[in-house]
C-alpha cells in the first residue's frame, strides 16, 4: 500500500491558486478546491489543477488566493474549516496579517506572475526560481511554519522570510512604485501621441520594457494600493525628489555628477542578484531553540536580512523537554557569518558539514 | 562581369557601424570604415564589418556611427572626402542637422540596440524590423533621401521620416526620459537595499524589465542630455506632475480615479503598435512634384505625422523638365486618407493598385 497523500486545498482558482495545484499535485498532493465562480473551480478539476471541488477538512495547508481585499475573511473561514496551516498569496502583508492573527496563519506572497490571466493561464511551472515571501511573527506556529516552507519549496521557490511591514516596504519600491510608474510614463506616451502618431512607433525594446508591466490587469490594484499607502506614498515621494535631482543635472548640464548617477545605477543593475543558487558546499546548522513562539520567525528573518538563504529547515525536539533543535541548511560559505549573528541573539548553533 | 559594387562607408566601427558594415556587405555593397581606434578598425576587417580601413572617395553613402558630440566634425570631413550622401546614428538630431547643413547630409537615428558593446556586438540583423528615423528638411536632396531610404531599407529597418526637432521631442517622452527613470528607480531600490539586503532578491519580472535601460554604458548620455535639454527637462517636469498626481490618488484611496488610470495606461500599453507588417495589398501612388528643394522632406513627414508607413520611394524626372514624379507605395487601407492629406497641401497624387 502506498502512504496516504498528503493533503491541501486552495481557496481561489485562477492563475495563481490554479499554478499552486498544478504544481502541488505534481509532487504528489491531494489538492481540493473552491472558487466564488463554481465554473472557474470546475475548469479547475478539468485542467488537472484540483482533484475535488471544495474545501478537505483534512487539508494540512491551505493556500488563500482570491484578491487581497478578500483574504482576511478567507482565511478566516480556511482556519475554521480545517485543522491545518494557512497562508494566502496577495501582494500585501502587514494588514492581513494584522486581520487574521492566528498561530496557523502565515502570510505569503509569491513573486511571479504571467501574462496570461486566469485559470487558463496556470502553470506547474510558475513558482520555479521565483521568490516566495513568508511572514512569520512572534505568534507564528514554529512547526507549520515548517511545514509550510517545505510546501512552498517543493513548488521550485526560493523561501525570503521577511517581518510582514518589512515585506511591504520593500515591494513598495521594487513592485508597486514601478508599476506605477510604468503607467505614469504609458500616459505621457499616449497623450504627446496624439500630437504626433509617429510617437509610438518610435517607441522600441527600453520603452516596451519599462511599461510592460502597465499592460496588466489594474483590478489588483485599488487593494494593493490602498493597503500599502504608506509606504507607497513614501516611495514615490523619493521618486519624485530623485527625478528632480536628474532634471537639475540635465537643465545645468551637469556632465560629471550625470555620468555618476548613470553609473552607480548601472552598476547596481548589473548586481542585482540572480536565483539563489544551491552553492556547491552546505553545511548543517543545530540550533538549539528555547520552547517559545517566535523563535522561528527571529532566526529565518535574521537570514533573509543578512542574504543567507535558508535551503531546508526542520525542528526535531530534544530530549531536554522545553528545547528544541532547528536545522537549517545554507551556504556554507556564508554559515560563518549568521553563525556570528546568531550568536548576537544569544543562540548557540553547531555548524556541521555535510556529504 | 558582374555589375559593379555598390560604395558605402563607416566612420566609427563599433556596435552600430559594425552592424551597419555587416548588413550592407551582405546584401553586396562594398563597405570601407574608419575608426579613432584603429584596433578596433583592424577588428572590423576580421570581422567582415568592412572591406578595408579608410574612407573610400567613391562611397555613395557614408555612415557616421560616432557618438554624438563627434558627428558634425565627422560628417563634415566625409562630406569633403566624398561626393555622395552622408548620415548619422545620432540619438539627437536637431543640433546635429543645424550644425552640418548640407544638401548631402540627412541625419539618422535607428532604434535598435543590444546588450552588446563595441564590434565585437556587432549584428548583421540588429536593425530588422527596427524604426529608422530620418530626418529630410527643406534643404535635403531629394536624390539624395531616395538612395539613403533604399540603403536603410536594405538593412531590414522601417524608415520613418521626421523634422528633426520632431525626433528630439519624441525621443525625449519613448527613450531619454524613460532612461533616466530607469536610473532613478534602481537607485531608489539601491539606497533602500542598503537597509534591508533582501530587497534586491524581491526585484522580480516587472522591476528588471524597468531597469534594464538602466545596465547599459552611460558614456553616450551626457552629450545626449547636453543637445536635447528641453526637451528632457519638459518631459520630466510632466513625469513629475503625472506622479504627483498619483500620489495623491493613492494618498486618498481614489479607486475611481486609480482604475480610470491604470486602464487607460493599459489600453495604450495594449496598442503599441506592432512592426509595420508590409499589407496584403499595396499600391502605387505617383505624386508629380514641382523641382524645388524640400519637396520629399513633407511628403515623406506628413506620410509619419498621420502614421502611413512608406515602403519604397522612388524620384522619376518627367519628360515636362520642371517637375517630377514622386512614386511611393504605402498600404492600400491608408492610400485615401494619404491622399486627402496631400490634397489640402496643393499635391495632386494618382493611385494605381500594384499586381
Amino acid at each position: 500500500m502506498s502512504s496516504p497523500l498528503r493533503r491541501a486545498a486552495v481557496v481561489g482558482t485562477g492563475l495563481i491558486g490554479g499554478s499552486i495545484g498544478l504544481g502541488l499535485r505534481r509532487v504528489g498532493w491531494h489538492v481540493s478546491g473552491t472558487d466564488r465562480d463554481p465554473s472557474t473551480a470546475g475548469r479547475a478539476v478539468d485542467l488537472g489543477a484540483i482533484d475535488t471541488i471544495g474545501i478537505d477538512e483534512a487539508a494540512e495547508v491551505t493556500f488563500v488566493a482570491t484578491p487581497v481585499g478578500a483574504v482576511p475573511a478567507a482565511a478566516r473561514g480556511a482556519l475554521a474549516q480545517t485543522a491545518g496551516i494557512v497562508t494566502d498569496v496577495g501582494s500585501v502583508k502587514d494588514a492581513i496579517v494584522r486581520a487574521v492573527d492566528s498561530p496557523r496563519f502565515i502570510g505569503g506572497h509569491p513573486m511571479a506572475g504571467s501574462e496570461l490571466d486566469g485559470i487558463e493561464g496556470a502553470d506547474p511551472d510558475l513558482f520555479e526560481g521565483a521568490v516566495w515571501v513568508l511572514t512569520p511573527t512572534v505568534s507564528t506556529d514554529d512547526a507549520a511554519y515548517s511545514v509550510l516552507q517545505s510546501a512552498v519549496s517543493s513548488l521550485g521557490a526560493d523561501v525570503v522570510a521577511l517581518p510582514p511591514a518589512d515585506h511591504d516596504a520593500l515591494v513598495a519600491v521594487v513592485s508597486h512604485v514601478p508599476h506605477l510608474t510604468a503607467a505614469a510614463l504609458m500616459q505621457l506616451a499616449e497623450g504627446r501621441a496624439t500630437e504626433h502618431q509617429a510617437l509610438l512607433r518610435l517607441a522600441a525594446g527600453g520603452f516596451r520594457d519599462m511599461t510592460r508591466i502597465a499592460s496588466g490587469h489594474p483590478g489588483i490594484w485599488p487593494d494593493i494600493c490602498g493597503e500599502n499607502r504608506d509606504a507607497i506614498v513614501g516611495v514615490l515621494d523619493d521618486l519624485v525628489t530623485a527625478l528632480g535631482d536628474l532634471r537639475e543635472i540635465v537643465a545645468t548640464d551637469d556632465r560629471g555628477r550625470l555620468l555618476e548617477t548613470l553609473e552607480a545605477a548601472r552598476l547596481a543593475r548589473q548586481n542585482l542578484p540572480q536565483r539563489a543558487l544551491r552553492p556547491a558546499e552546505l553545511v548543517e546548522m543545530r540550533v538549539p531553540v528555547p520552547d517559545r513562539p517566535g523563535v522561528l520567525a527571529e532566526v529565518t528573518t535574521l537570514a533573509s536580512e543578512i542574504d543567507v538563504n535558508i535551503f531546508d529547515l526542520e525542528i526535531a525536539h530534544s530530549s531536554e523537554g522545553e528545547r528544541g533543535v532547528l536545522i537549517l541548511v545554507v551556504d556554507a560559505a556564508l554559515a560563518d557569518e549568521f553563525v556570528h549573528h546568531l550568536h548576537d541573539r544569544g543562540y548557540r548553533p553547531a555548524v556541521e558539514g555535510m556529504s
